[in-house]
């Protein structure tokens, strides 16, 4: 987590950009291109890397949406990767996986070791399993001088159904929270997704996790706003990096401006919005 | 959920095949012969479905292991899930889903729509995220008549530390079991994961869920023994399926026998062993 908090502090921001592949939203330009399924994925993955990669302090490709095209889509996938790890930027790949030990290892292996076709800086795990099923994730985390970021308080709709059940005198989400700063006390290793659409659970986790580093979805498509965000930074400021896909990739207001300049813009407008909240603090 | 359970009723059988390739308990036939990675899986694979075609009731491949072995393991996969279709066996792809809605879509599309690279008859579910992230699986398990088995509790040592907690006078598995019976009352594309290694959950859940498919994984190489699972089929007794996998895939013990014997011996073994619970009720 070491080297992401130092890329927030050397490039002034907590942008993460998502990777979040929809044909259907996709430029005229490059779906009426003759190219093939997979090189459209593939294009336009790197060019929202290029217009960012000043911006953005880390990248979160979530594999759903490679998945939902078949092999083409998970070839393109190993690609963005490759790209994204040649340019020396920061990948976080949103798997959100758990499983029982045998096989949450064998996860652990297809995106945190090195040399595998998707490797990853850090990637998201879910803990309804428990400690021995995140157990793997973490080893090799540790191993591989990787990261885990387990989901604690999501920032879905239903997402209080279960984690905001109360256990005696504690929530689900706040067992999970103690459970992470039990196994990484320093939080080196394993950070946690925390909603912003959430800001009270959000203000209680940071509380109880001040060295944590949060991934924060939610900002933009689903509804945050900036303001919503204090507590996520913590007390210095880069306990945090905020999420949006759909707001970066598909920015439709901004009418005026070619596709490029409008995905540029938004994780302009985005980083600058985010720095406010945070220099005040 | 009919369409397995009428496959139990005719194959007389409850037999589920856990497909978890891992080469370094390929048998020497295979990884000595001059075949690629991605070809040595389909093969492996190929054999267990061709042995056990007549025993098992439905297949479980578990992405993790295919997976681990990158774009070539991907590769695999889609060849074995279509060898399966091919031969009109049941598929669970055991893939362990959940996220926000838009993503969760994507998901269900990858592993349901038909057509897909990795089209399967069901896939399991994560509940952490609640409802809303449920909600487009179940969705498209109705529209394609396939199904989904959601994880209530699992078959893992630590998958009490948070599913066994109380909430009131409820554990946290009791509300997911409920949200399914919610959703699905007659149980029609709704199933649920029960581990057979925590035999008390399995019978106050069986009672919770009278007509409610299990997905039982822990028979064999976890630990449950047959005469643990007698809830497991619920009253007519056919209201489960008991999956193996490495335990099928890998029997050491039999030493006598070639691995291609050992293999079909261990799954004849198994359904016997599950039937004479059954036969029993």
């Amino acid at each position: 987590m070491k080297r992401l908090i130092d890329r927030i502090k050397e490039m002034d921001s907590v942008v993460c950009v998502g990777i979040d592949p929809n044909l259907a939203k996709f430029p005229d330009e490059i779906t009426q291109a003759k190219l093939s399924l997979k090189e459209q994925l593939v294009f336009f993955a790197k060019e929202v890397v290029d217009l960012t990669l000043d911006i953005a302090v880390c990248y979160k490709p979530q594999i759903a949406y490679f998945e939902q095209y078949g092999l083409q889509g998970m070839e393109a996938y190993a690609e963005v990767l490759r790209y994204l790890r040649e340019k020396n930027a920061f990948i976080i790949s949103d798997v959100k996986r758990g499983d029982i030990g045998s096989t949450a290892e064998a996860y652990a292996r297809a995106f945190l070791e090195p040399g595998a076709d998707f490797e990853s800086d850090a990637i998201t795990i879910n803990p309804y399993m428990g400690d021995d099923s995140n157990g793997p994730f973490y080893d090799l985390a540790v191993a591989y001088d990787k990261g885990c970021f387990v989901l604690v308080k999501t920032s879905n709709p239903s997402s209080g159904q279960f984690q905001n059940q109360c256990i005696g005198d504690k929530t689900l989400y706040t067992l999970v929270a103690e459970s992470i700063i039990q196994r990484d006390p320093e939080a080196h290793h394993v950070g946690a997704v925390v909603g912003a659409t959430h800001v009270e659970e959000l203000e209680a986790l940071r509380m109880m996790m001040p060295k944590t580093l949060f991934l924060i979805p939610g900002y933009g498509a689903q509804g945050a706003t900036a303001d919503f965000l204090t507590a996520g930074f913590g007390e210095d400021g880069y306990r945090g990096v905020v999420n949006s896909s759909r707001g970066i990739l598909y920015p439709y207001e901004l009418s005026d401006l070619s596709w490029r300049e409008k995905i540029r813009k938004a994780a302009l407008v985005m980083r600058d919005e985010l720095n406010e909240v945070r220099h005040a603090l």
